[in-house]
This record gives C-alpha cells, sequence and structure tokens, in this order.
C-alpha cells in the first residue's frame, strides 16, 4: 500500500472516532480519487454544531531558529496556527559547542515550545510529530507521531494548510563517505552535545585502565575533529579548554599523551571570517598543541582509523579515539521529495524566491537552513527595468531617468548597490563613466546596449546567504511580520515596482543585516567579524560573547540558568562524570 | 573458551606489553594450571627497578553510598586504594525521585570519583570497569572495561587484592514477572531517571496528538507506579505535583485525563514507616487523585496493558502510558556467583557477620545493599555465654554475675538490649522475673535452665537492616574506621570478648544507628519517621527534607547545585522539553 493511500485509510479511520480537542474542519481531497470525506473534529461532549474557523491556517515545519522567530512575532490572533515539529523545545544552538564540554548544561539552552506558546496571545497548536510528506497541490502534509502511538497503526495523521512555513533546517552531510554515519560524533542537536560530552569522558576513562602502553592510550586520547568551521573549530577550542583546566588534575597520568587534530579540506580554518581572524585562530591552536590539518580530505572512517589524504603527503590512517563530524549540511528528504514534485529535482537546496516564497508553488514559504534564496539577476530583466526606467520611452536613458529609477532597482535588484559599494561608486555617474568611459562626461545618457554594459556585472555581487542562526531568525521575524501585514498590504503593497508586470510587489523583500559572527577560540579569547570589516578579537571579544549570548537567549529562564552555569563554571570547573 | 582461561589469556597478552602507570607486580597463580607468569608493570620511561609496594591493596567494588563512605573515611595512606566500578560517579540515590520530574537536575546529584579521590591524601586508583568475577581463593578479580576497549579482545584486566570490599549494590528485582523488563521502567540509576523523565513528556505529546479520543488520551496519560515503598510512594507524588504545578498549564486539553496509579500488593503502602504516617500518605494521595490500589499484585505487563490480581477483584488488565517499577531488590550475578564458590549458594542474598567480613572466605566484606548481616542468635551460644558469665563457676549465676556480664552480652547480641527496650524492662531483676515469675523475688539466682528461659526470646528482636542509603553509609564508616585501626588494634583489641575462644575481638561489630526516614508526600509535604518513634508531617517536615539533604550531599559544589535547583523550580517551574 503505497503511503499516500495507507495515510489515507488511517485519516478516514480517524474521521471516525472523535477528537475532543480541535475545531478544525478536515476536508480531504485525495488527488487520486478526488473522494471527499467530512470530518466533524469536534468533541462529544460540546452540543454545539461544528464551526468552521474562519481564520486562514498556518502550518509551520520546525522548531529551530527560523521557526520560533516566526512563531513569536506571528499575531496569532489573525490565524488558525499549527507548529509541527519532532522537537518539543527550541534550542540555542550557538551554545551547542559548548555543552559538549559541559560550559552550560544541555537543559538550560532549550525552552519548551509549549511554554513560548503558551506566552503567545492566539491559538496555537502543537504537534510532537515529523512531517513525512508535503503535498503542496491539495495543501495536506502527512505527519507521523515522534513518541511513538499507542494507537494500532502508529497513529499517522494529516494536517491542512492555507499557508505552509517551512523551517525543518538541514541535515548532517557525510557527502557518503564511508564509515561517517556509523563512527562520527555529529554536533547538530542537543543529544549530539551530549552524547560527545559522555565520550569523552569514556576515552578518558578507557585510556586510564590498566595493561594498556602508551600507544593504546594515545589512540584512545586522539580526538579528531573534521571540518574547519566555526563549530568544529569552537568544539575544537571547548575541549582543548576542558582537558587543560579540568580533565589534566583528574587524570595526571594520561594527560601528556592526549591531541586534538582538527581537519580541514580547504587550505585554511575559518574561511568565512577575515583573514586577520584565521591566521590569529591556527597560530593560537598551534601554540596551543591542537593540529590543524588544513588540505587533508577525509575518505574513510572506520571504527579504530580515519583515512585522509591531501596533496603534499598522500593517502594516510590514522588511530583515534573519538571523531567529531562537524561539515557541511544536506537537504531534508521531506522537502528533496517536495522539489520532486515542484520542478526543482535538478537542484540541490530548496529555491526561495526573494520573500521566501517557495518557488513552484502557491502559498509556501520555506527559511532557515533548509531553503536559498534566489536573486532575481539584472541581467534576466534588463530590457524591463530599462523600460521602467526610460519615462519618456525615447529608448534613451537620462542621467535624470537612471537617478529616479535607482531606488527602485535597488530595492529589487540589491546587488547593485552591493556592486557600488564594492567599486566604491558614490555616484550614478561612475556607473555611467563605467559603461561608456571618459565619454560620459560629454554625454551622460544610456542606450540599452551601454545600460547592459553598465549593469553587466553586478550579478556577480550575488551571495548565498550563509546556514547561521542570525539568518534563520531574521527570515523568520520578516515572513512573520509580512503575515502580519497580509491584509493591510492588499490594497497598499509595499514592496517595489513590478519589473515585467504593473502595480507594486505587496511586500518588501526580505533583506539580511549582519551583525556579528563569534568564533570562540578557547582559553577565554574570541574572533569577532563585526559589520563594516571590523574585527575584534581577544579577552575582551570574549565578554562581548558573553553578552550577546547571554541577551539573545529566547526567555529570562534560559538566560538565568546560561548564566548560572557560566558562574558554576568559574567556580568548581567542568563536571567529569560519564552521564 | 572458559572465562577464565581467556582472562587469562589477556592477561598473559596484557604482561608482555609495558603499561606505565601501575606499580604494581601482577602475579598470576591460576589454579587450572598452577602456571605463574611474572609481569613487570613498569614503564618503559622507568629506568629504575620494579618495587614491590609493601603496603596492602585494598580493592573496593562500587562507587554507590557504601562504597563512597568507605573511600572518605578510609586513611589511604596505609593502604593501595583501588576502586573498580562501572560507574565512574557517585549518585545521590534519595534525589533520584527528584530528577524523574525535574526538581532537581541529574548532574546537581553526581559527583566525580576522580574529584572525590584528589581530594585524599594518599594513593588512589579507579578503575571504570565492571567486575566479572571474584576469585576468593587466589584473592583476584576478573574485571571488563565499561566504556568499551580499542584493545583486541576487549581488553579485560584481573586486579588483584589483599582485602576485598564489596559494595556492588543491588539488582532491580523482577521477581520473573513476565513483561517487567521490557516494558517498566526502574529507578535506580541516574539514567532510569532521565529515561522517567523523558518519557512523561512523550506520554504528553502523544496524548496530545490529533485523531485520537478520549479513551486513547488517557491511555497515554494513566501512569502506574508499581510498588508502595518510600522510592515509588515519593516518585508518584513528585509526578503528581509535577502535573499538577506544571504539565496543567501547559497541556490544557489533557490534564483532565491523567490518572495515576500506585500498585503495591501488601495492604498498605509504606509499611515500613509508622501507621500514623501511612494513614496519612494513603488519604492525602486519595484527596490528590492518586489511585491507590493496595492488595493487587502484578502477574503480567504487555507493552499496552498490566494485568494485575487481587483477592476481592480477581485479575484485571488495565491499559497503561508508563510504568516505573520499584519494588524489590535482588542480588548481582558477581555476588551470585561468589556465594556458589564460598557455601552460600543456598541464600538468596549474601551474608556478613556483624563485622561485615563474608562469612565462608578470608579478607572479603560487604556492605550496603548487596549484603545482610547475619547476627549471631544467642540461643546458639547459650552455654557458652553462662560459662562466661558464671565467673566462680558455680553452675549459678547470681545477680551481680549477669549484671556484670551484660554489657559484654549487649555489646556481641544487641537484641538482647533490644528486648529488654521493647518489653520496657529496666533492670536485669526483670529480665530474671520473667524466667522465674514471681519467685525472683526470693531467689535472684538462675541456673543454665532458667537462664534459657529468660532468653529465649530475645532472638526474634534480630531484624535485617533495610536497604537504605543510611545504612550504607554508615557501614561503609564503620568498616573504613576498622581498617584505620588494623594497626593499632592489633595488640589492643577493642571488640567484645570472645565467646567461644578466649581474648576479645578486634573491632566492636558494626551497630546501625537511625537518624530519620523521610517519605516527601507532594505539595511540600513530607513524612518522617524520627528515632524514639517520633513522627513528623507536614510542611515543616518539608523544611527539614530540604536541610538534611542539602547538608548530607557528598561536597560542596553539590550542595550549591541542588539548592541552586530548588531555587530554579520555585521560580521557572520544571522543564518539559523531551530532552
Amino acid at each position: 500500500m503505497p503511503l499516500s493511500a495507507f495515510l489515507f485509510q488511517r485519516a478516514l479511520q480517524a474521521s471516525q472516532r472523535i477528537p475532543n480537542h480541535s475545531h478544525l474542519l478536515f476536508l480531504f481531497a485525495v488527488s487520486s480519487g478526488g473522494f471527499v470525506t467530512y470530518a466533524d473534529a469536534k468533541s462529544e461532549n460540546d452540543p454545539k454544531l461544528p464551526q468552521v474557523s474562519t481564520k486562514k491556517r498556518i502550518v509551520v515545519l520546525g522548531t529551530g531558529w527560523a521557526g520560533i522567530s516566526f512563531l513569536k512575532n506571528l499575531n496569532a490572533y489573525l490565524y488558525d496556527v499549527q507548529v509541527v515539529s519532532p522537537r518539543n523545545y527550541f534550542t540555542f544552538t550557538p551554545l551547542l559547542p559548548s555543552v559538549t564540554c559541559g560550559m552550560v548544561e544541555a537543559r538550560s539552552i532549550v525552552e519548551p515550545i509549549r511554554r513560548i506558546i503558551r506566552k503567545k496571545k492566539g491559538e496555537v497548536t502543537f504537534w510532537d510529530a515529523e512531517c513525512l510528506k508535503i503535498d503542496p497541490f491539495n495543501k495536506k502534509i502527512y505527519c507521523n507521531p515522534c513518541a511513538g502511538s499507542n494507537v494500532e497503526g502508529g497513529g499517522e495523521f494529516i494536517v491542512d494548510y492555507d499557508y505552509l512555513v517551512i523551517a525543518v533546517g538541514a541535515r548532517v552531510n557525510t557527502f557518503n563517505i564511508p564509515g561517517v554515519l556509523e563512527h562520527c560524533h555529529f554536533l547538530k542537536e542537543i543529544e549530539d552535545a551530549r552524547d560527545i560530552r559522555k565520550n569523552v569522558m569514556h576515552c578518558f576513562e578507557r585510556a586510564s585502565l590498566p595493561n594498556l602502553n602508551d600507544e593504546e592510550r594515545q589512540k584512545d586520547l586522539h580526538f579528531v575533529v573534521i571540518g574547519g568551521g566555526p563549530t568544529g573549530v569552537e568544539f575544537a577550542a571547548q575541549l582543548h579548554d576542558f582537558i587543560t583546566e579540568d580533565l589534566a588534575g583528574l587524570y595526571p597520568q594520561v594527560k601528556h599523551l592526549v591531541k586534538i587534530s582538527l581537519v580541514e579540506a580547504g587550505e585554511h580554518i575559518l574561511t568565512m571570517f577575515d583573514k586577520r581572524i584565521t591566521e590569529f585562530a591556527e597560530k593560537k591552536f598551534r601554540r596551543d598543541g591542537i593540529e590543524v590539518k588544513t588540505g587533508f580530505q577525509v575518505v574513510n572512517v572506520s571504527d579504530k582509523t580515519i583515512t585522509m589524504t591531501s596533496k603534499s603527503a598522500g593517502e594516510a590512517s590514522v588511530p583515534y579515539g573519538m571523531a567529531v563530524w562537524s561539515t557541511g549540511i544536506a537537504t531534508h528528504p521531506v522537502i528533496l521529495n517536495l522539489m520532486k514534485q515542484i520542478g526543482q529535482s535538478e537542484r540541490r537546496v530548496l529555491a526561495v524566491d526573494e520573500w521566501l516564497r517557495v518557488c513552484g508553488c502557491e502559498d509556501v514559504y520555506a527559511l532557515g537552513d533548509c531553503a536559498t534564496t534566489v536573486q532575481r539577476k539584472v541581467m534576466e530583466d534588463i530590457s524591463a527595468i530599462f523600460k521602467m526606467a526610460d519615462k519618456d520611452n525615447s529608448g534613451i536613458l537620462t542621467l535624470k531617468e537612471i537617478q529616479d529609477a535607482l531606488k527602485e532597482i535597488y530595492l529589487r535588484y540589491p546587488q547593485v548597490e552591493l556592486y557600488m559599494k564594492t567599486k566604491h561608486m558614490t555616484d550614478v555617474v561612475d556607473l555611467v563613466k563605467e559603461a561608456k568611459g571618459e565619454e560620459a562626461k560629454v554625454s551622460a545618457e544610456l542606450n540599452i546596449e551601454e545600460f547592459k554594459k553598465a549593469l553587466a556585472n553586478v550579478d556577480s555581487q550575488v551571495k548565498t546567504l550563509p546556514a547561521t542562526a542570525q539568518v534563520a531568525a531574521q527570515q523568520g521575524h520578516y515572513l512573520a511580520q509580512c503575515f502580519n501585514k497580509m491584509k493591510e498590504t492588499e490594497d497598499r503593497p509595499e514592496g517595489p515596482i513590478r519589473i515585467r508586470e504593473s502595480g507594486r510587489h505587496r511586500f518588501k523583500p526580505f533583506r539580511y543585516k549582519h551583525f556579528a559572527q563569534f568564533a570562540p577560540l578557547g582559553g577565554e579569547q574570541t574572533a569577532a567579524q563585526l559589520p563594516g570589516d571590523w574585527i575584534s578579537i581577544g579577552h575582551s571579544t570574549q565578554w562581548l560573547w558573553y553578552s550577546v549570548y547571554a541577551s539573545k537567549q529566547v526567555s529570562w529562564r534560559s538566560r538565568m540558568l546560561v548564566i548560572m552555569d557560566w558562574l558554576k563554571r568559574f567556580i568548581y570547573g567542568r563536571d567529569s562524570s560519564c552521564i
């Protein structure tokens, strides 16, 4: 029995039961038969007739940064909101590396969804379930309960939506390297962090057993971190601190045998940061005794050794005690399935437009790590842009006409503004000069060919947003604002002019604002990349890190707990129990 | 290959390697072949000749209450101490029920062994391993590493001892009832408490899913606690508080469907407590809506239902969401194996004498839940006691002779003192009266037959000590004191007179002092049984509970953390994340 037919049968069964908590109208229109069932989802105790909610139904998939940011900012009075996630809590992921070594406790950085929901006004329902399949044509999602079910058949259920907000995040990408899934630890979920913590201790206990020689002990105490991105680097730094500050005193017989290796396929670690930060980090790690193996590609992981290749050194296998895989993200199966349905099967990542709408279907939005914004290229629309700017239809753009249109162009094509900034152009004249050379001084007018030439390189400035919490949170906030203003903007759209059609877009497109990105390097030292090419490194940045991360907590409860954890660590050190 | 042969081979392999951390001399004398190998367990880096430690080697099995209490009180300068345990931390077990519902965090009630060891002066080594077999005749234990091993063959090893202190605790007793092991949660380890906490949340999430009817939701929210002892009662109370104080607000749609049942085979719950406490607890539970099912015996547990029988109601099956099994303890397999070797195979629990020495072998001690003290009966020694008291060998005991011997008798046979106290006898004359009736007034002398008659019933006062943390801790302290005084007492024994031989026992026998036993009943109410038939119930007792439990923590760190957790709960409630 195919899944959809099975789920349909389950839904039929369900419709014959009498749930008491939901006043939704279940309307099934399964494509195969066009059969319609009508399930009165009302309580037996409720004598009133079923009422069809007039509110539009928003279904949110996921309770990570994007999902929660959307939920917190949404005016839940306006919609019937349902949240579906296999985790009934939000995790403050930037502190996950801190959990691995007991800087903070797992429970301090999570916040139950139902607590967040309770604080909100309006009706929000949470289902602790995993979405198995999205049907964007019939506006349904198929879900499977996470905590199992006492009901025969497993309790799968279907949720209908008017708007779907996909914020399921990404999966770990093993690049199909054999052994990674079986033998490496990951660092995406709270359970991963806990497992790592327990395993670090296991390695030390294992290495302390009798009847081993130094070589065997060294094997147990070789910690390999694969991936020189911010997470991998922070984990390596935290582990180094944990060992030198706490474990060295508790395991004096084996402390000299510990080794941490950081393996990165590229030429440098922290490549997304400024070169100065990269250099500082590499130097600090070398000083700390952390081996930075850049230019090494992992090709195989067995239970006892990791095999890597490098151009200079060829292939080599190193024994290890614990390996943490922290490189690359992949698309969730449920998203891959959706992509197939909507003609995105050629892509690796789900594409959304600048309004976070999934390309190829209606009323589906995707944000956070599970999607990539595809910025409309200037060169695709160049004729239409020219036409829009050429108010007098003369076939020639005057300087004034360009000047007038520039604001609209910036709004719709942010790469133009970015391009001018990068090229240190202060004025539109500079742009015209680019096309006409010194001739611009004489005639500051452009025909279509010259206009094309002027903007020929701007699309090179289109960049994919990084898969960070900051981006996801801003997208969630943006989309919630759009939903909140849905009514008002119907008549008074606030977006840019439609280039190929008439009128305006309803909303401004999403625009990411970079605040700061931190790279904690251990020993109370942190590097930060601030807006405008500013960088900051050292102890003071660590304190900035403490204050930013404390203030960004999702609740006062979390904030208090995280600060208490930091204090606890200052006073008593980190716990070394294998739990 | 049998285990011993396999381990022997492993040990041989090990002897060929060069460990660097231990200066022990490994001397293997396996019974089968009498073959002796001589492994120089010295570091390659150490140029000195191997030195045989002149200190006696104490091996402690287990890091629970008994083991840690022994370790903390032992003068580790006098011995070469090795601790073997599958847990590298001590758990403050009386707070385990609090962990199940998030009153305190798991990490707050554990203390790493290595931290305890570091604080001690003298040499103490810890092995994170499980003892698989004790060989009391060759004074060896066979161990298996817990965290696995990178070494071929699994890394099993052998530890030699001069004195062995067994403090491995007990296992859960399922009484071979089918399904208990598979479907019930237990409450002995920190992992159990965490599992329960996660599962309570799973039950609530499961019951909140769509398409269920009330009956199905009720099933998910039926929490069954089996065992009306202090742990089961406290867990039921904690769960009730968790639900009413925190979860009811987060799961308003299903809160009215929750049910907690407490199943007890006996006539009452908390039977080890005073009747007034039992009555109060049963009344309070009924008022709280906790169903107290006394007189019900569980006979089968399936994944969905629990089957019980009772005299009045016959057999009945009830559906459930989660079941916690908290009744009865059983002996560890390693202890059962030891018992077989030393001729205790007929017994259910390992027998030790009043000095905690395992009966049937030399230099092996057992304390805590893994052993039971077999108190020497007065009637077994009655003739010898008479002879000892009868200083003038007249065949008649005068009142003075009895009076003189009484102190020694009390010391060796505490049941005599207890008997007199229970019978409200203030004087030895009362005891003589018991034998001779009113005649005692005339002649206060006893012949052997009358003496026997006087003491005929005292042995009924011999009671097994309860399997509590209090007993284990006191035994650990007692045994450590004995080991500390081993030298001094060689010439100056401080124990009671040997009744059947000459001289004195080296040490006083272990004597348990009851301080207080608490039964927290939820809603900030606790009952306590204090020494001397005093009982205390109510809010004030809850505060007594808080202060006793805070003060009894094993370290200042734990104390601070536990108090912080209590405060956190007061302010923010308990966390409901499924982690």
